[in-house]
């Protein structure tokens, strides 16, 4: 029988809905609102204050939670000022790396990634997170120095969080060392990265418990969707959809942990058939941001409005995403566990106590 | 603003119902289930198998845990076996007393408590426990020898609380240094007792957050009650009900903390009254066990007619407990805090990143 910590167990059951399924929401992003809101009040991304980023995720926090199984936020911007908002049976992930990334490698072309300085496993733990999780940028081809990097960092806090008996949920991004991220070119390349990321990363000795990977390719580069049918842009298309749906049992297959789907920044109706086409290939659910409450942002000052487009743009789009993950795999019924009955919690982690 | 540490906050909220009430299912008990086997088996309490234990806690908290805010449970017999049976959208409370107490003071009439070999704080918040019950047997004319052990266990858990920011629950049990449990003296000098430990042990340096109390009374004993309303049998009355009344109003006014009602062994119908008449005193709710699943015990070992018995009496008792919790204080509502928006985690507690 598979074991695990008895900790881990009961924060994975935690983060999950009573079904074992993932509707998870995220709103622990920095950098991408930043930016958003820098566009909108016409400033640098650096000159938009503080209070703006703890304005908007306060007031998507109290709107959505609810609906979530678990909320994924940060301890800068977020949990510190609206976790309080996120009702008690709900779970709280908490993000550890700093937002963004630093160049590496030959021209500055790769991505490595950092804890926030400051913060740990511990602190996360202490404060009330039932899980951590850390965002790394990877890519196959990075030079040796850049892989070691970005792997012992990830081996390092799996130690952690089996230490303190914290699921540790790792985000793979992936990237191109030559090509624009909307282009083509990574449309093509980015199938095997993803699935390749996916098979390093859930291998034991990196400690992960559950990755967050991003859809393997992009649907408006395929034959059916090529034509406008999320933005009303034409595209030359670069594959077709039983394509994508081979690429994804191949992430799936690489996997050896149960993984969910992020939105990355795609719209509503784009992931609702990428979230409908990975549960289909074995994905455990979705953590899922931008996708769901992106309109938010655009009537930042006016919190009233935020509310209102909260209400009712983004719980409709919630609803649907969990609707669509209702075929999602139990992460217990994934094969590293084979059922929540035959999980036992490993006998000599806690040193229980006996009469 | 009231402060609190952002994982006690997170934690408090976990333990309660999205109203802040508390409804919470005990199954921690170890002495009183032997006790109960033993005279069902005909051995001594020491000769009730290990397992006897372990199946009845599983099988009682498969049924119940479902529809309680919180489940107490134990390290030994319990968390270990049937943690995961617990939903993960409910929370875990995990008891840090050795079952029972050990004599003290002239002729052995005080009792002292003491800690579960081996145990501790940051093993059971690293176990995944949502917070920490200590039982404490308390008496406020014991010798100062005891009181003083007593109270610096208490401290020393609420400091180890503190550091690892998580919830502790205070169970407060009286008792009386030359009457049976019960006897009509004891009734008389019970409310006192009970009031007296509340305000001893609510206050702030003892960093308790939500006391355990017992009903300060035995309506057996009222005026009203008396004529064998529970239990057939007519007693001699020593107060009536407005007495127990006010004896429940100078609990919650010595109680500086947010408290719950504990069964104490009484059987359901009592405990519906107390339950009833502690809430409109001002209790956030009940931490209870046997009043709801007692009879199931005497079942022992037909697995198949427990859980029978768990579906078709317990659950009902439990819905009960919940309906008659609704007009329960929500313990943000305490004067302690003055409501959940006031609430602020401790800017410094954390140490929270800063951009």
């Amino acid at each position: 029988m598979p074991t695990i910590s008895a900790g881990k167990l009961r924060k994975l059951q935690s983060l999950a809905d009573a079904h074992g399924r993932f509707t998870m929401m995220a709103i622990d992003q920095r950098g991408s609102i930043s930016a958003a809101l820098a566009k909108l009040l016409g400033v640098a991304a650096s000159e938009v204050p503080f209070e703006a980023l703890v304005t908007v995720k306060a007031v998507i926090t109290r709107a959505l939670a609810p609906y979530a199984s678990a909320v994924l936020t940060d301890p800068i911007y977020g949990y510190p000022y609206s976790g309080a908002t996120i009702p008690g049976a709900v779970a709280v992930l908490l993000a550890c790396e700093e937002s963004g990334y630093q160049t590496a490698g030959p021209g500055g072309a790769e991505r490595v990634s950092r804890i926030i300085p400051g913060w740990s496993v511990a602190q996360a733990k202490r404060v009330g997170a039932d899980a951590l999780k850390f965002l790394l940028y990877t890519h196959p081809d990075a030079t040796e120095a850049t892989r070691r990097h970005q792997e012992s960092l990830v081996r390092r806090l799996g130690e952690e969080c089996a230490e303190h008996q914290l699921p540790f949920l790792l985000e793979l991004v992936t990237y191109s060392l030559e090509h624009a991220a909307a282009s083509p070119e990574f449309a093509r390349e980015k199938p095997g990265f993803v699935a390749e990321s996916a098979r390093e990363f859930s291998k034991p000795d990196y400690g992960v418990d559950l990755l967050k990977l991003e859809f393997p390719g992009n649907l408006k580069y395929t034959d059916e969707y090529s034509r406008g049918a999320f933005d009303g842009v034409t595209r030359e298309p670069v594959c077709s959809l039983s394509d994508v749906e081979a690429s994804l049992r191949k992430v799936d297959e690489a996997s050896a942990v149960p993984w969910v789907l992020l939105s990355g920044g795609v719209g509503i109706e784009e992931f609702l058939v990428n979230l409908r086409l990975a549960t289909a290939a074995g994905a455990s659910g979705f953590l899922c941001g931008r996708a769901v409450w992106q309109s938010v942002l655009s009537h930042y000052p006016d919190e009233a409005a935020m509310k209102r487009v909260c209400l009712a743009e983004s719980v409709f789009n919630w609803q649907r995403c969990v609707a669509t993950a209702e075929n999602a795999l139990p992460w217990f019924d994934h094969r590293q566990y084979g059922g929540l009955e035959a999980i036992i919690p490993d006998p000599h982690a806690a040193d229980w106590p006996r009469p």
